[in-house]
């Protein structure tokens, strides 16, 4: 015989696996099913197993079309071997009932249809182009936002202004020059570019942070700023992550930049871009920095965030990430939208499919397209631990399996397993918190306990174990989400304890956005470091500019609401329930219910938020009369509002749509609340208080049922809390105002808390 | 002061870096610049550099409109001083000449434009949507290749059928279905896919050739076949080099794979496939490997080819990988089409910018996009020779120099830098064989001696050198290129030596092509496997499927030509000339002038192709006339033509478009040679012979001067060479019929070679 050589110039061969490939049914009930049978109970008058699968489904009753190219009439579209023992065939769900009563029958699941989704957000909050928030806004066509931030890398496609208008007239901002940055970097999209360093030069900051230019050289306000109106772009990913196309909340918005800070920045800066972005006349500002709990009248955000407000500018800023310790939110001034951080509900991911066939997915990022087919596995009591490089090195070239109930927390174990010469290793945790911000830097995978149960019985029973990992996948419907981000700062405030802070979360962990390709986006192996124009990143500073796109989409469908009407609206509407039906969950907490200290009002709900029936309005006066009630001097007052127009005739409750009580443990305490609400749903409309009460506490709403009879009509209430035997630090409880006459439910969360 | 803390989590930041951009200027007369300054030779009267380089710019008398929108109107694009000392232009060449002689003048070169090229090959071979052979042969629409090789990986998108038409009717192939493999995952692009392995399952050949299914799990076939007929594929790339779209050379032909071999095949096999692809209708065969040196009537490739020569079927066969040495090639029957490999002038690179600026390209295929700004370089004389990557940890998280001409070859440099704790590594060394067919699994650079002067200056004099690579650059226009790959197999052929073989070269080294995600794609750090869908090979297989496109543009074109018409026309048009003017290279010998030992008639050139002017045809007989000439057995004859109806009544020369003669140093010899020309251009038409005659040799051509008056017209013309004083062991030089009244050149080589 003649041995045939194949040409072949430089790379080796490995083993092989079979891919299962998703076929879309063309027949409304039924579905494609990936079916595991038990090879060994194949009755002996078959010949081979794909005789036995074939005739398996024939008993069915169904159709097997074989050796066709006619797609539709195929019923077994594959018999697998070697990944696992089955099949994949279309099914309905009669046949799949049939099909569990087969001997040899294991077991079955839908296939799993892969989306690709790179911005993942908008739908995750359901933005879409058929009804709600995007087509009212026209996608926030003639807002601007002005971000302050670490500035913008030009070059990125996310701000191409492909299908943008001319700018609006209105726009006053201009492109500002500098060594790395020329005028005509601007567009349609990216309207303004200016920096303001001089603060942080007369502060001697840290030496990035001098620089005299709008160019973003960390990536952090290019991702900020393209979050909350980045154009489309077409085939984007993270190291193959979250394939698809990226866009920002507010697609058709305005983006102008006002670099004010690097690693760290001047509230002098801060105070000049605000300056200059109210005069630029910006609609909307998202700010993803702040000031550790510094008194109103000394933070620069309470104070340029006061003269926007008064100027009808809408500001959201992030929370912070101090969390999960209490007291520790920030930038908590009445006037902003303080924004803290949920997960969302796509998990990057990888594939394990072990050698019998058995398949699961966990956590990874591993952010480059690893080969590893049918390694050997090895589960070693002394490995478990993956505490020593050096001990590992007994499993070279195979993957091994570590867990971190038995040693290093998996931060330090993939350290370890980074610096070994292992394949790979799969990781067993629960540690949620890591996987939400963090990254991995060796080819591994990351699965709970529960689903390590599987891998630990197989690598123990087989001789020689073997498992694939199939990294850059993208689950999608994770459950649960939104949860809140295990490191969004929690209130109550220091500063302002009197309104509730948080005032809600939007979505902050793994968020995929424009990047500068100059500022580290991933780390491989134990010492590259890696550049990419897309990355994900994870922080409260994620989330605050989904909500500025929120309000920019709500200040394109409302330009007359007020900033405090657009808070109003995206807070009264917020969820409370995640996508597994229950409260939403604090991933601080080992996925306990979430509460309105960490999550304020809940997650935000665009689509709800623009028609919230009622609003909870107020205006510069408003604000000053509480900063009266909670005595803040006259010069306090003169030092945030900036102007002596404003006098304390009229000391008050703040209309805010949340409502915070404070107790002591010796005496009972009656907080009462004076609110009032603007109809801006129905012209005639009738409202009933339905109040969740908190534990320890009774209340009563005066009056309960609201009645209104024209639009922007105004109508107040009181509510009263009495607050009795309090065994815990904290209650909380609701007052949603529900439409009787229609469909409109107005919440606030209501929070009782001990004074310390 | 306040000092704003900016909220980031899990993200370090490193340095800096400006990025120049290439602005296309609209003044046809004008380009972009970038202009190298020595900043120390500013006067003093400017108190920034940027005013020096506007000032500068603006005594050249052009006008310089900053901080505006408008592009087209800007001329100093950027003002450098960081990454380098200068700034970039949009200048004239008399701007240019003025600048020269400004004081302070370093050096300025033209912005490189990068263009996106994927499957870059068709370009280099000039195939173009507007004139030419792809127009000519509608892209191949209805012809269709079958492919003898390792089998296709089906879900690879290059063999997607957007904008293809029905499948010709009298195709008469199959769909196999096998456990990994279904019967409709062929379509009209893919229209066949079969696999034989009884013989190797008889022959007990390794284990990865008993598969039984069409599917590859080596990514050879995937590779080879979409090389020549892959459909359209947006968004490609191989690990970041070369994005762009993808595309087969006959980008509308038809795909038939007959799937016969994996690392290893069996010639039964490879007999069983060539016989199905001839019942099937299949116009051109593809054949990337290979039976070394057996005696022609032993050798399947020339049996089974001989059988498809007969049916009019073109074969194209790759002519092996063990060159340099000479009498390696392989595939030398005279009745296929056998290709050496060459070089293309893409070079997947690095950029490599010291810290004074200065930047230069070099090799580099790093598999991701690493990032490296402005790292510590390290040049010490006992790193040099990279041999210790312990010894290397001294320059832990720096950048070092090796140098291959103090140590290990590259390929050990490379690894010692790989298993080492360095942050990366500049090779100096000259060494293009390494470059052409391996890749590099550390962050590092090749770059040539010569651009090494540079570098080492620099490290040499300044106190904390830095430098900066990017990775994931093409360079396009690399010279010398074409150039003859160092591994491609040379002649004379062992087994028939009176044809001069290799026929032809066509691109072989770093294809971008389809790969099969389940076999290695590449290798980063010392223990990761890399994936991919798309990938680089090298080797004469991928020269092979280029020919064999063209092959198929041709037929499409010229449906009525036999398999030795369309051999003759790419082989007497085949270029002998690269783009740097000179005489094609030989990568082996130090870029020394290629032979047509190495590269038989030259490089295939598609568009000249189409019109060749003269063919020189053959039929099943004269092929056979030519075996009786050469002694050859009736046995032999018969077991290679498997019919008795051909008989030896006319031995003769074989009617080939190449010239190959013996000679022994004892005794003067002449060796006549009588062709025949078939007249397949103009109608009317007269040539004339030019030869350039072979040192040592004196040559008659009678009659020099043909006449043709009608097209299809035959004529025929003695060549007599006498070899008198050969003091080589070859020598070449070639017969062209050169058109009196038009442009076509008939080029045929001519190699004399002493008999051992």
């Amino acid at each position: 015989m003649t041995i045939l050589k194949v040409k072949h110039l430089s790379l080796i061969f490995l083993g092989w696996i079979l891919i299962a490939c998703h076929i879309e049914s063309t027949l409304a009930d039924r579905s494609t099913y990936v079916i595991h049978m038990d090879k060994s109970a194949m009755p002996k008058a078959f010949a081979t197993h794909h005789d036995w699968y074939t005739a398996t489904i024939d008993s069915l009753d169904i159709t097997s079309v074989k050796n066709s190219h006619s797609l539709t009439s195929t019923r077994l579209i594959y018999a697998y071997d070697n990944a696992m023992h089955g099949f994949s065939a279309v099914l309905s769900l009669e046949d799949l009932q049939k099909l569990q009563k087969v001997p040899g029958f294991v077991t079955a699941y839908p296939d799993k249809i892969v989306n690709l989704h790179t911005t993942h957000t908008y739908e995750f909050l359901s933005l879409n182009n058929v009804s709600g928030l995007w087509p009212a806004s026209d996608y926030g066509k003639d807002v601007i936002i002005g971000l302050l931030d670490t500035g913008v890398w030009p070059e990125s496609k996310s701000y191409n202004d492909d299908g943008m208008t001319e700018v609006p007239r209105r726009w006053k901002g201009i492109c500002q020059a500098a060594d790395d940055f020329n005028s005509s970097m601007c567009n349609r999209k990216l309207i303004g570019a200016r920096y303001f360093n001089s603060g942080a030069k007369a502060g001697n900051l840290h030496n990035e942070s001098y620089r005299g230019s709008p160019r973003d050289i960390f990536g952090h306000g290019t991702h900020t700023s393209t979050t909350a109106a980045g154009n489309y772009v077409e085939g984007v990913s993270a190291f193959g992550y979250a394939k698809g196309t990226a866009r920002g909340v507010a697609p058709r918005a305005r983006i102008a930049m006002y670099h004010v800070a690097g690693t760290t920045g001047a509230g002098s800066d801060l105070l000049a871009g605000m300056d200059q972005a109210i005069i630029d006349d910006v609609d909307i500002i998202s700010i993803s920095m702040g000031t550790a709990w510094t008194p109103l009248d000394e933070d620069p955000m309470a104070i340029a965030g006061f003269a926007a407000m008064e100027k009808g500018v809408f500001v959201s800023v992030s929370a912070g990430n101090d969390g999960p310790y209490p007291m520790r939110v920030e930038n908590a001034s009445p006037w902003l939208l303080t924004v803290g951080a949920s997960t969302i509900d796509r998990q990057n991911s990888a594939t394990l499919t072990l050698g019998n066939g058995m398949s699961t997915t966990g956590w990874s990022e591993f952010p480059t397209n690893a080969l590893l087919e049918d390694v050997p596995l090895v589960y070693n009591e002394t490995f478990l631990a993956c505490s020593s490089s050096q001990l590992l090195s007994e499993a070279s070239s195979k993957i091994v399996i570590c867990n971190d109930k038995y040693g290093e927390n998996i931060a330090g174990q993939i350290q370890v397993v980074t610096n070994s010469n292992v394949a790979g290793a799969i990781f067993i945790s629960n540690n949620t918190q890591y996987m939400e911000a963090r990254d991995i830097s060796c080819p591994g995978v990351v699965i709970s306990p529960d689903h390590a149960t599987e891998v630990i019985n197989y690598v123990t029973s087989t001789t020689n174990p073997t498992v694939t990992l199939n990294f850059q996948q993208d689950v999608l419907g994770a459950k649960p989400a939104p949860a809140v981000a295990h490191y969004s700062s929690r209130g109550p405030a220091q500063t302002y304890p009197t309104i509730l802070k948080p005032d809600l979360i939007a979505p902050g962990s793994k968020i995929l956005a424009a990047w500068s390709p100059i500022s580290p986006a991933g780390f491989l192996g134990s010492n590259i470091v890696l550049s990419s124009d897309y990355a994900f990143s994870s922080g409260t500073s994620m989330a605050c500019p989904h909500a500025a796109g929120v309000a920019a989409l709500l200040k394109g469908a409302h330009p007359e609401w007020s900033p405090a009407a657009i808070k109003s609206a995206i807070m009264t509407t917020a969820s409370q329930v995640g996508n597994d039906g229950s409260p939403i969950r604090d991933n601080a907490a080992n996925l306990t219910s979430a509460t309105p200290l960490d999550m304020g009002a809940g997650h935000i709900d665009p689509n709800r938020a623009l028609d919230p029936g009622l609003i909870y309005d107020a205006g510069p006066q408003d604000y000053v009369n509480h900063l009266c009630f909670l005595n803040f001097t006259r010069n306090q007052i003169l030092t945030i509002t900036r102007s002596s127009k404003y006098n304390c005739s009229n000391p008050s409750d703040l209309n805010y749509p949340s409502f915070m009580a404070f107790f002591n443990n010796t005496s009972s305490t009656t907080y009462e609340f004076r609110r009032t609400l603007t109809n801006v749903g129905d012209s005639i409309a009738t409202y009933k208080a339905n109040v969740s009460v908190p534990c320890g506490t009774s209340i009563s709403v005066t009056p309960d049922i609201l009645v209104f009879s024209e639009k922007y009509q105004k109508v107040s209430f009181n509510m009263s809390v009495d607050i009795k035997q309090m065994t815990k630090v904290m209650a909380h409880g609701s007052l949603v105002w529900e439409q009787v006459d229609g469909n409109h439910t107005v919440r606030s969360p209501i929070v009782v808390y001990r004074k310390s």
